[in-house]
């Protein structure tokens, strides 16, 4: 387990027969571009239906917190933290969609899926 | 029945031949957090196909003002009270979302969904 | 055939051979509340595909303006308006979206459909 | 061919082993109604996938603004846009979808599709 | 490999064994009608399925930008753009929408879409 | 005094001594054309500094509630509804602003403004 | 007068004791450019504040229908329109703004006042 | 000092040579109606220039908490708060904008002022 | 007179007994930045009284299109065209708003005036 | 001169001789929360009249970026971007407005101005 999932916490699903939803918004997300070192910026949409375990919100965030002053790319930070929640969690299913702020007059987002077999 | 579901009443479905689609969307949901003590709020919104039986307006009204100083989790609260609606008034299809409010800067939906076997 | 009924006009479909659809959107619909006696309001979107008879909308503006002083429930009154709409001009598809103004701090929908089989 | 579909110009599709969409919005229809004399109003969306031809877009336009002092109902003018559409440039498949302003505080939504066997 | 590709750049998809979708927004396109000399603009919204390699979000601008004094129409642009992007970086699935602002009263969109076999 | 201004009941300014502003805004006002005897809509909203009486707002709901059936011009109702406000709880200033829906594709709105002197 | 104030009728101001304003948004006006022959269209948004006379709104309606084939520029047509309603209805003050449809990408605006003296 | 205004807190104003204005807007504010023991909710908008005090946010947060099963009407919960806060922080200037959602289909603004004299 | 302005046409103002404002708003523009040499993008919009001439519109396009290649900075190219469009139509007040896209995360507006003294 | 001020760069304002404004809006301004170490995020809104200094953009940026990992309350840090950047280009006026993200279900905007005497 790397230094970065141990920040995240989970609880036990209290309704683990019913498959449902939830979606945690996060549009405070910031890191850096790891070619210039300037501040990236997006809004992290998380859905996951849970398993036994569910994300524990404050963990999360500061899971979240902890990449303000790490360089990373787009595409890198989005898997790896899906990564990292599928990890902890082992939901049923899980996507993550990181809408990164315009930067060079371009807007980018990437959406990452997770599905248990 | 719990005391909470004896608030809730039901009227006949008068129109028991068609499946049709019922949706109350109630933005003035609170509770309280059970670690902080502090106030939540969200969007409850309901949808349901009827059988028999219709959920009564100002009955569920009542109902969802029952929780104001409970304290019980995100998760927790919106899995209550669909099975609370399914018991009572047990309809064909039923979902109910509940949109929190941002706390630590993120946003949280909780989308639960019962369908009669 | 009822009153009401009678209001409703049609008018030859020009285009039999194609299915195509036809929306209605009328946010001036008002009846008035059997419990309390004070006015409801919703809007009205009627969707359907033509066969031999269209609506005609003078009639259909005229029919809902019947209404204005009943008394009747949210779920009878779109049930009412869909039965009256397939009973005049006999569609091959035909559905009734009302979406009714905030109420003790709730709004609702109601949604019904037909097809002719 | 009549002389409303001779305004009407393509020019050659470029890509034809590619199956593609083109949408033109056009938000400054104007006809007249046939019962009372006053002009209507629309936004037509048309949608299509070209096979061979394309319509050409200032002569799309023109006949569009041929309709400015015709007398005609909202199912006719849809129907009629499409199939001369339908016959000039022979189309895999085509979408129109016409949205009418407000008449005696209702708004129409006529559409209607074509598909090539 | 024509000139303009010679100016997009790729980088390793670090992520190949994952689906997973990238999409970029650049809302500031713009070549010449060849008709009229006269600017065109439009947004492009590039979405695909990395394969083996990643668009470089730099060059994909610099390459949009080499569009600027060329004369090329509304389809030809949007499908040369599709197939330069997928000869350089090979996607499993790749779609570009271009939104042009209104001209003549009527705004126009042309979807493309590429699928690897 | 009035049938209709004897709907209209006040409570007492607990704040005298300070000048505030109170709003009302009221999206379900309907009463009817004098001339064709269909239905008008508007939203009416209601702003003024008291003096030393409140409207009340159930009492001014019902107020409202009493044009439903009234043919009535939108200047003349505008400018009664603020005459009876006016006499009835004596405010230091009130302006009344009724938007009306739509008619013959036109919008009115009718603003009228009392000052005590 | 001219033929086309001719159309415009006018009633009593009931309240000429009060300063008051109406306003009336006509999003449906349309005339021809008497350059190209093509059609404008304009949002029309009167405002005024009537000393003996109102503008009758359903004559407004037919006087604006009458510029529908009339070849003339924004400024004038503002300005005509402004001087008609003046000449009839002898305001107390009067504005006129017409928010013109976009035209080879630029949208315009014309604003014109009058003042009684 | 009441129980209440003991919750508030402030801190020294570090620029007191400057006047300037602070916002904060606070969305979750509930309290009871005294006549119906129905929760009531309201947006608060709270902007001052501080003189040598500031409002501490989470003991104003605590402060508006308060009031959660207090029965007070609209006028006074307003009233009441602007003057907890001008008591406890003695702004230069302060404005309280309560607003107040729908009830009986009417939604209210409250809004009170305070000047330094 | 500059290679510039002569692009620049005017006609006469047809009501110059009445001050009264012209909008016109460009959303295209584009010129270079000095620096990198990479594209910018604004919003123009010009607000001005006419004394004698009004600025033709069709004329205003091209000499907004004629900056397309130039590299010129936001401060520079805002007091340019506002100087150029004064000398060519000596109008009674004119006020420039150039709205700048993101560059660097960060949005900029110019907005620069003109009154006849 | 401050560390943080050696940022900041200016250039000389070539048109001294008109009073105009400038604007910058930067949505992406990040520090961290004195008490509890956590972020805190804003949008800064500068607006200005130069005199004879104009802030040098992209030293601007730097300069905000400069607080992303410092302790700093809300009222203190928009002071004090304010003060630093009078000290640096010493304008005719300068305002900046800094709107907070929710924090406690609370949000914030401090507005900070300059006058030259």
């Amino acid at each position: 387990m790397s230094e970065k999932t141990k920040i995240l916490e989970t609880f036990e699903n209290q309704y683990p027969d019913r498959d449902y939803k939830i979606v945690h918004t996060a549009p405070e997300f910031t890191s850096l571009c790891p070619k210039t070192g300037h501040p990236d910026f997006a809004t992290l949409i998380l859905e996951y239906v849970p398993d036994k375990l569910c994300v524990e919100l404050k963990s999360y965030k500061l899971y979240l917190e902890s990449f303000r002053n790490d360089g990373i790319y787009y595409e890198s930070v989005t898997n790896k933290i899906l990564d990292d929640l599928v990890e902890v969690c082992q939901p049923r299913y899980m996507k993550l969609t990181a809408k990164f702020n315009v930067r060079g007059g371009i807007s980018s987002v990437v959406e990452v899926e997770y599905k248990k077999v």
